[in-house]
C-alpha cells in the first residue's frame, strides 16, 4: 500500500481537525469578506486601462501583449450535428500553478487554504490553494509582488511532491489552458507560518464545505479531485477496518473510489473507447479576427451574439480595499445563465459507476475529454427543454430526493468569470436504470476515473469539480 | 494476473513458432521481393501527377486536398538554444489504423503479419502489421481498393480488443500526426484465410527477426512496442517458474519488464518530472508558406536548405509490378543522412534503468515526448561531432562490443521517407555509470516505460522503436 494514498484516504476521512472546526473556518471567511471592501463595476471594453480592443480585429490584448487576451476562432469538427462554428475564446498560452503546501497534524495530512479575494467570485472570498498563480505572476516580468510561498512550489524549498498534474480548464472558454495542479508536503521539521489568510485543513473538511454553495473555489475543487486512494481488491476492501467505522451511509462510494476489478469495463476498454472517438472525431481550430467571426460582434462595449445566447465579454473595473487599495480593469466572461453539470450513478454488483460522457469543444487539448453525464454550461437548462435535447436533464432533474446525492452552486474561476456559477448534482439513479448506453458515453467506477485523472486531459473541469465533492 | 498480460507474455516468449520457422520467414519474403518489380524514380516535384505546388506559397498538395500536404511551420520555444526555426513539415491530419490480427495456435498467440511493399523502404518489402490503412484508405472517399481485413478493426467483425492505443509519429518531420496502434484477437471458432502475402507469427519470432537490418518495418515496431507484460512484485518475479528457463542471459531485461517497485524513481516522481517539463516549456507552431520559411526553397524540383542539412522533400514515381501494374507519384522526405537512435541501460540494484531523455520536436502533440538517451535523426552524428555536441553518443559509440544488447539498422515508415535508415542501439553501460544525469533525463524501469505507453504520446517513435527489439 503506498503511504501517499492512505495518507490522503486518511486526510479525506478526517472532518473534524483539531486544528479549526468547519464553523470556525466559515467565520473567519466571513470575517475576511467583511474586512475588505470589493467593488466590481462593469465598464466599456474600450475604455479598459492597460487594455486594447484592436482596431481592425477586433481582439482584447493588454498592452504589454501578456497575461491573456480574447481572440477568435472558427471551429471545425465531424462530431454532433454542427460542422462549423466560430466564436471568442480566452487565449492565455502559459501554465499557472495550483498548488497545496501539505503538512502532518497529530498525523492527519493538512492543507494550507487561503481565503482569497476574486472579482468574479459570488461571495468575493472563497476558499483556494496555498498558491494561485500564472507564469507572468510568479516570474514576476511584471512589478507586481512575489506570490506568497511561491518557492515550496518552484524548487527553491525541497519538499516530498504528493501530486504533480497538469488538468484542463474550460475547454468552451479557453484555448488549450492547462494548470499544474500541485500538492506538496513539508519536510520532517519544517513549518510555515499561515499569514492571516490562511489556515489549515483536512481534505475531509473541504469535502463538506463543498456541499455549501460557493465557498470553495474551482481551482480548489480541480486539485483535490486529483488525489487518488490506491486501489484494493473486493477481498481486502471488505477486510479493511477503516470501512467498519460509523460511517456506513457513505461506505458504497468509498468503495468505488478504491476498488479495483468487479467492474463494467475494464481499463483497457476504457482506453480503447477514448482511442476510438479520438480517431474517429476531428477538431480543426483556426485563429480569425473577433471581427471575422459570424455572430460575434462588438457591441455597446460588450462582445456578444445578437441573440446574447452562450456568453459575453465585459470590461470590469476591480478596487478592492483592505489595508491598501488595488484597482485594475480586465476583460472577464459573462454567462447567459447558470448551467448544470451532473453525474448520473448508479450501484453495479454492489459498486457505484458513473455514466462518463465524452465531450468535444472548442478549447480542448486532445479532441474530447471526460465529461458529466449532462453538461448545459452554454444553454438555458431550465427553459430550454424544447429548444434542443439533452440526454438525462430529465432524470437529474426529477430525481427523487432521497436519490440527489449532491446538489449545491459551485462558482467557476473568479479570474475570469464574472458570477459564474453551475448546479452541481450526484444523482443515484438506482439498479433499474438501464446499463444500455450511447456510443459517447461508459460507465466507469471512481476508482478509474481517478486513475485517468492522473494523466493529462482526460477529465474536463466540470467531471473534477463534482468528484471533487464526493465524501466518503 | 492479467490473462491478456500472459498471453502477450508467452508470445514474446515464444521464438520458434510451429507454423513457420524464421528461416522459412525470410524465404518467403525475398521470394514475395522477387515476385515483384518496383522501380522507385525521383522526379521533379512540379512534375508529379495527381500533386500540385502552390504558386503563391510552395506548398504541396494532391489535386482532391486529401492525403496529406507538405507545408511550411514557423516554431517558437524556450526549449534549448534556439528559440525560433523555420521547417517544411507533413500535415496528414487524419488517424491512420496499424493493426495485427490475432490468434492463438497450440495455445501459443500468434499474429498475422503481411509482407508488404513500401517505395521508401529499404528492401522494399518488409514485414508489417495486418492492416496499415489511413483514413482516406478505409473510408472508401476514393476509389481506391477496401483494405484487406479492414472488416476486423472497423466493428463490423467481432473480435476481443487486446491493444488500442494512439501513438505518434515522428514529431521533427509529422505535424501532431498520430496512429492508433491495435491489435484485435479472433473470437474462439474464427479463423481467417491468409492471403499469400500474410503469415503467422509470434511476438517472439518477430523481436528475433527485428535484429535484422531492414526486416520489420516501422509500423510493425510501434504496435509490438506497446504491447505490456503485467507487472510483479520483486519476489514474486523470482519464484516464477518461466524465470528459471534457459534464457537466464535474458531474464535481467526481463525482470526490468515485469518488476513493480524497486525503481530509481516512482511512477509518480516521473510523472511530475514530465508534468514540470510541460510546464516550464512552450513550444508554438504557426503554420506560414514554405515559401515564408527562412532558409528553405523549392530548388530543382526539391524542397532544400542552401546547406542541404537535415533532410529534402523530392518528388517520385512509384512503379509496382505484380499480377498489375500499379503506377503513382507522391512526394517523399529524403534524410541528408543516416540517423543514431540509442538507449543507455544499466542495472540498478539488479534491476535495468533506461536513461530516458525529454525531447521537444516540432511537431509534437504536447511540447515534449520521452526519447532515447541519444537521438540524432537530423544531424550527421559521424563527422557532425565537432559541429555540436550531443550528449551521451561517445559512451555509445564508443562501447565495448560485450556490452551491446542491439545494434542494427531500420528503416523509417516507407510511405513517406525515402530510404530512411537510423541505427538502432541499446548498450548496457554497467554499474559504474553515473547516476548523475542532467534535468530532461531520467532512469526508468522498461515496466515503467511500457506503463507510460499505454498513455497516449508519451514515447516518441524513436523510443518505442527501441523497445520493440528487447528480447526476453
Amino acid at each position: 500500500m503506498n503511504n501517499i494514498d492512505f495518507d490522503f484516504l486518511e486526510s479525506a476521512i478526517t472532518t473534524d481537525s483539531k486544528l479549526f472546526s468547519n464553523n470556525e473556518i466559515l467565520t473567519w471567511l466571513s470575517d475576511r469578506r467583511e474586512a475588505t471592501q470589493t467593488v466590481v463595476r462593469q465598464i466599456h471594453l474600450a475604455s479598459m486601462k492597460n487594455w486594447k480592443v484592436d482596431e481592425l480585429t477586433g481582439d482584447v490584448r493588454h498592452v504589454t501583449g501578456r497575461f491573456f487576451s480574447i481572440e477568435g476562432i472558427r471551429v471545425r469538427t465531424n462530431w454532433g450535428d454542427l460542422p462549423r462554428w466560430d466564436q471568442p475564446i480566452i487565449n492565455q498560452p502559459e501554465v499557472g500553478f495550483l498548488g497545496f503546501i501539505a503538512k502532518k497534524f497529530d498525523g492527519v495530512l493538512h492543507f494550507l487554504v487561503q481565503a482569497k479575494i476574486e472579482p468574479g467570485n459570488i461571495n468575493i472570498v472563497q476558499l483556494s490553494p496555498t498558491l494561485q498563480a500564472t507564469r507572468s505572476n510568479y516570474s514576476q516580468i511584471h512589478k507586481g509582488k512575489r506570490p506568497r510561498y511561491l518557492e515550496y512550489f518552484n524548487g527553491e524549498k525541497k519538499v516530498d511532491l504528493l501530486l504533480d498534474q497538469l488538468q484542463s480548464e474550460q475547454g468552451a472558454r479557453f484555448l488549450r489552458k492547462r494548470n499544474r495542479n500541485i500538492i506538496v508536503q513539508l519536510l520532517d521539521g519544517d513549518d510555515v507560518e499561515p499569514h492571516d489568510d490562511f489556515k489549515w485543513m483536512t481534505i475531509g473538511q473541504l469535502k463538506e464545505l463543498i456541499r455549501l454553495d460557493n465557498v470553495v473555489n474551482m481551482d480548489t475543487r480541480t486539485v483535490l479531485s486529483g488525489v487518488s486512494y490506491g486501489g484494493y481488491s473486493k477481498a481486502a476492501l471488505e477486510g479493511m477496518y477503516r470501512f467498519e467505522s460509523s460511517r456506513k451511509d457513505s461506505r458504497p462510494m468509498l468503495r468505488s473510489a478504491l476498488l479495483n476489478g468487479s467492474t463494467r469495463n475494464s481499463f483497457r476498454d476504457i482506453l480503447s473507447w477514448i482511442t476510438n472517438l479520438k480517431s474517429t472525431y476531428d477538431l480543426f481550430i483556426d485563429k480569425i479576427a473577433i471581427n471575422q467571426t459570424s455572430d460575434w460582434r462588438h457591441s455597446g462595449g460588450v462582445i456578444a451574439r445578437p441573440d446574447n445566447k452562450y456568453f459575453s465579454v465585459i470590461g470590469v473595473n476591480v478596487s478592492i480595499e483592505n489595508r491598501e487599495v488595488i484597482n485594475w480593469d480586465q476583460p472577464m466572461v459573462q454567462p447567459s445563465q447558470e448551467g448544470l453539470v451532473a453525474f448520473i450513478v448508479r450501484p453495479i454488483d454492489g459498486v457505484y459507476h458513473f455514466l462518463v460522457q465524452a465531450k468535444l469543444e472548442a478549447g480542448n487539448f486532445d479532441i474530447i475529454e471526460l465529461a458529466p453525464t449532462v453538461q448545459c454550461l452554454t444553454g438555458n437548462y431550465r427553459i430550454g427543454l424544447n429548444e434542443y435535447s439533452v440526454p438525462y436533464i430529465d432524470e437529474v432533474l426529477a430525481a427523487d430526493k432521497d436519490c440527489v446525492l449532491l446538489d449545491v452552486m459551485q462558482s467557476e474561476e473568479g479570474g475570469r468569470f464574472f458570477n459564474e456559477q453551475n448546479r452541481n448534482m450526484i444523482v443515484d439513479v438506482g439498479e433499474n436504470f438501464s446499463l444500455e448506453i450511447g456510443d459517447n458515453y461508459c460507465w466507469m467506477t471512481l476508482n478509474q476515473l481517478l486513475r485517468l485523472i492522473e494523466f493529462n486531459n482526460y477529465l474536463n473541469i466540470a467531471s473534477r469539480s463534482l468528484i471533487s465533492a464526493i465524501k466518503f
